[in-house]
């Protein structure tokens, strides 16, 4: 693996690294992690890479590892940069015959990722979207459970994902992680809804195997001065007459991170909370509601397949992102053998997922900063 | 106290009377509790009642209490009745200077609210409606709370009313709640909305001293047949510029009545979940969460005031319910007195609340049933 | 129903008041609250009852209700006294034909409470002794499944009662209801051992059906001066082979009154909480957990006997009171008119449970202040 | 970093190696997975050592290793073996200058733990044994709450550790981890409180700062045929005079591993459980109860300096096995490079939390298995 960004100050940069590094099958050989070659240097040092592996632009990596031998070059490239920098090193890494995990939100504008999506068609490479919370044994146990029918047909989902790290202005106090999240150069169109609501849409798409075809949404900026949402909701449809409703914060006082989903069919009914992950409550219209619990024999195969420690002995979000890069490995290193990946390997998002997060963002938009027509449809 | 329906097969009619016997205050000496006689009378004969004081029907009972003199009449009339039996009883009570315990939600229309609002205004008589959950101990915490400025100005509120009863076509298979509720002759142009969708509306005004202005809705009718709405959310907008939204259903599978409510301002958030409705968990931005409980030694005056048993020994619904009760019943013990009620027994639901309440239901169905306009003024 | 104690101050007369009023069945008609007359009458007063009805000697009301036709007399006596003044008002009620409630713990003596037992045996009187926490709707669904071998033959039982309000000594600062459960003429032999021990033992014996035969303990007074225990812990031994833990403690700092039993079988276990009541965890070997809810269709025979609203509508301490009294009251009823009672209302603590408190009391007391011979038998 | 132990199915070997690996600072260089030879060959291979680094027996490691110069060799040795191979292979390893990892319980006998001690006194190497969950940031936060003297004098201590999965005879149905467990000559003279009992009292001497001078226990053995304890329960006497209760049991049937401590002070209270880790409440005598959260800002330096990921972001078991790794490794490489390891680093158990372990388990076995002198003091 070599990294485009997270330096040393980067947080989300450390998160892949773990994730990565955390079931011992994938190596960190290289990386850019900063336009600043003292940044990208000292960071590459800290994390015993010969110097020589240590690149200051991520042109010259792709370029340079494009032209060592498979043994020694970067099997894949993970970019894990603003939203700004997602498109560019993406599109030249696929170019150059390289895998691709990118974080979200994916790009952007939905023609970017569009374009990403074409290309990687045409190239046959893998490419993975880091959308964590889709990791969680109990999120694949509760998809499975849907799409297996045991709820009977949905109805309904509420989704919610309230943060409070950005009541007040903190993007001028110094707080880099608010700083370009804030700033519509580098994250796009939307803040809260596409720092989070991605996630939180991901998640109902991913757990209900459902489509969202229309938002009506309500975005808001409350802290004065600030160029983007920082708070939000929208009313949903779904393609199979299902309806929803997706609520994000980033201004919710008080809040950690509690992405909380919550979906009802004819026969019943889940509720998963991220900050609780272990955890997933099935509630029945005919006995007693259960609670699942990760680890244990009573986890069907997907959330099984996803799961290193047996039942009570907790894991958590770097477990969950762990899940993305094994699956995305084991895919990875099936195709550098020429094999057919697994089905269960297949089980992380990917492009797809990247258009529809996009498609999403520019829905909620469109919908969520006017009072006129406020049904707007995700695929125009 | 004199009631007008809650024969003996009638959920809620039983529950106001054990609300009103609680404290040992509240004492019922008449009652016609049904159409039919024969149920009328047996109710009242397992309610110890002579038979005299069993009417058959509102109009005879209202017009003989009257007659009476003061020691022997019921004092206040509590009608339980369907939606459509509240506004006529109503208004003859009041005419005859009963003082009104009604049933929510108020009336079938929002004329008829504004016309016993007038008849409330101009008899100076005292009437209470029924929205049980304002009389939690923790939620006249969380009201004070706000209205006290602990959380700053207020930005956000999430209000839920999932319920799961109305999953399948029970009205079809002999439930009498079901039947009416899903009758829009007796339930108004509203079913889940009116039903449960104002005790959530009322909730998140007592609590913040807010009033909404619009609302942005998605009605639905999930069971075919069914003529009423059995699910719907809407987004909120606030008089100080907090947005909210609102989510009620009868379709939630497996939920029971997981009422819950969560308010955000600049310094932190609270968050009430009916079904554990001793806790009061408030966040804070700058130190650790708290949780506040029913009964201990942390709670402020109003919480204390509505509290009968030490913390640790759980209040539940029914003594939300009796605390209606009570207040009313000492605001209307001082004005028999002739005596200024103390500001807390005036801590009750009243007609300016039945009369919101109507106003939420026509401007929810009237946005929620179309997509053209989406924004509805509950004032027109 | 005629009160001895409970004057306006106490806390657990007014309990009692609101608990045997709570369904209509029971009526207040004469109480002696106080043995300081002033207080006796103007308690009598604020509950409604005539002047002629109100007592300043038990001995005194106990004889001259007794003297009353059987319409005009109360029918039962309540005894809600401090424990030293529960042997001769409970004697001498039943030496007058009255049937009597008492509250716990039963009496000071081991010696006291078999006199009584043999008394309410040749009398054939009814006695309810309010071990409160076996009225809870799922405490009863816990027992039936136990009792019913859902759990299979049971082999641990966990049960602990935590509180902090004796974590300094309030007994010196005007807190009456420390004053007499810390002074051992009035509480006797034991303090927390007493006054909450004996609830969690009677918990356990009541939720497994078994009775515990021997027990290991540690009594300590934390707070200098006090002259009785205010924590303690048991190793417990039943009569199957299982063993259990007894924790009690007064000086939890922090606690309110956290009544907990978990109890395991060779096929699972379950788990109850008394402050949030309505919720039955269980675990199984085979299955996923499991939650019980309190008014819902899921619940047993014995749970939803003893349930007056739907699942979701929580119960609390004042309705798990009530339903010793209700039951107490049909059993009595039934008495009255000669007719068998119905097994289900025979379902509330009485002179046995009253018995075998004080043998706990006692066993505990002997091995828990001592280092020597450690294992002491209930029953000698 | 060595492995003794570990091979391809063994559970702790693979934990041991993910939380080694997770911070990128400690790399697997060499094994002896298993004295099968192929099962230690095809162990290393799956883990992509080169054959010659792969050992057939420990000894042969140590050996061959101790000769290798430093830059080649492996700096510290591992031992995640049954019990009964952990003093050998720690005291030549010891012997050869290694520093050791090794897993708990510590060793088969008091002795051999003192002789261990004396070793590690005299070479000044350093030794860990991961008593796991004291690494989580919570139970680190609560140490610290409690050494700073924030709740006061300790009085009371609950410490609880219920599990599931030795309902049945499972170690005759193929359960390895279970085989050895209940095997005396693999697992020592304690099955049950070895294995978990240890856990449970080192952390209720982590968190409170105290050492347990005396227990009064009762082991018990429920399935049929065992050979060792599978339950038990222990009176606890802490040095300050506060006491304790410690309640470990593996036919807790439905349990997972719901370790779980509660410490209580003059000022209050903490509540940990291991199932749950990033949550600590804290209940207070004079002011509503506190939930600290991992990860936010309001943890102490000893929670913060052991912690990945922000608030909300869930830390498990991993994570919390990593930092024991992690602190080690820090201590480790500041002895390599001749300095003195900050005092943040050494924040992990090792020999002297071994010895105490031992004692622990020899006097529960003693007090435990006979009904006459019950209290046994760790240090005789």
């Amino acid at each position: 693996m070599g990294m485009i960004g997270g330096g040393l100050n980067a947080f989300i940069g450390a998160v892949h690294r773990v994730a990565a590094a955390m079931d011992g099958q994938i190596e960190l050989v290289c990386g850019c992690f900063s336009s600043h070659p003292e940044i990208s240097f000292s960071s590459g040092r800290s994390l015993f890479l010969p110097r020589e592996k240590v690149y200051t632009s991520y042109q010259e990596m792709i370029r340079k590892e494009s032209k060592l031998p498979p043994g020694e070059r970067m099997d894949f490239v993970s970019i894990v940069t603003p939203n700004h920098v997602h498109y560019d090193p993406a599109m030249m890494a696929l170019d150059h015959g390289f895998h691709v995990v990118v974080d979200k939100p994916f790009t952007l504008t939905v023609a970017e990722a569009v374009d990403i999506r074409a290309k990687v068609e045409q190239t046959g490479l893998v490419l993975a979207l880091t959308h964590t919370y889709s990791g969680y044994p109990a999120v694949k146990h509760a998809r499975r459970m849907v799409t297996d029918g045991h709820l009977g047909r949905i109805r309904k989902v509420y989704v919610e994902y309230p943060q409070g790290w950005l009541t007040q202005k903190v993007e001028d106090a110094g707080n880099i992680q608010a700083a370009w999240r804030t700033d519509p150069k580098r994250s796009g169109v939307a803040g809260c809804m596409g720092d989070i609501g991605t996630h939180a849409h991901h998640l109902a798409e991913y757990v209900t195997g459902l489509k969202t075809t229309e938002v009506c949404a309500e975005l808001k900026t409350y802290v004065p001065g600030r160029l983007l949402d920082d708070d939000g909701a929208a009313l949903l449809r779904f393609e199979n007459g299902a309806t929803g409703v997706l609520m994000a914060s980033q201004v919710a006082a008080g809040e950690e991170n509690a992405l909380k989903i919550r979906v009802y069919g004819e026969k019943g009914g889940l509720e998963w909370a991220q900050q609780e992950p272990n955890s997933l409550v099935v509630k029945w219209l005919d006995k007693p509601m259960e609670i699942y619990r990760t680890g244990t024999g009573f986890m069907n195969a997907p959330a099984a397949a996803n799961t290193r420690t047996p039942g009570g002995h907790p894991e958590g979000y770097l477990e969950a992102f762990a899940n993305i890069y094994r699956n995305f490995a084991k895919t990875v290193m099936a195709r550098i053998d020429g094999a057919e990946p697994r089905a269960e390997w297949l089980d992380f998002p990917g492009v797809e997922e990247g258009v529809r997060g996009m498609q999403f963002i520019h829905a909620v938009v469109r919908s969520g900063t006017q009072d006129g027509i406020k049904w707007m449809k995700l695929q125009e």
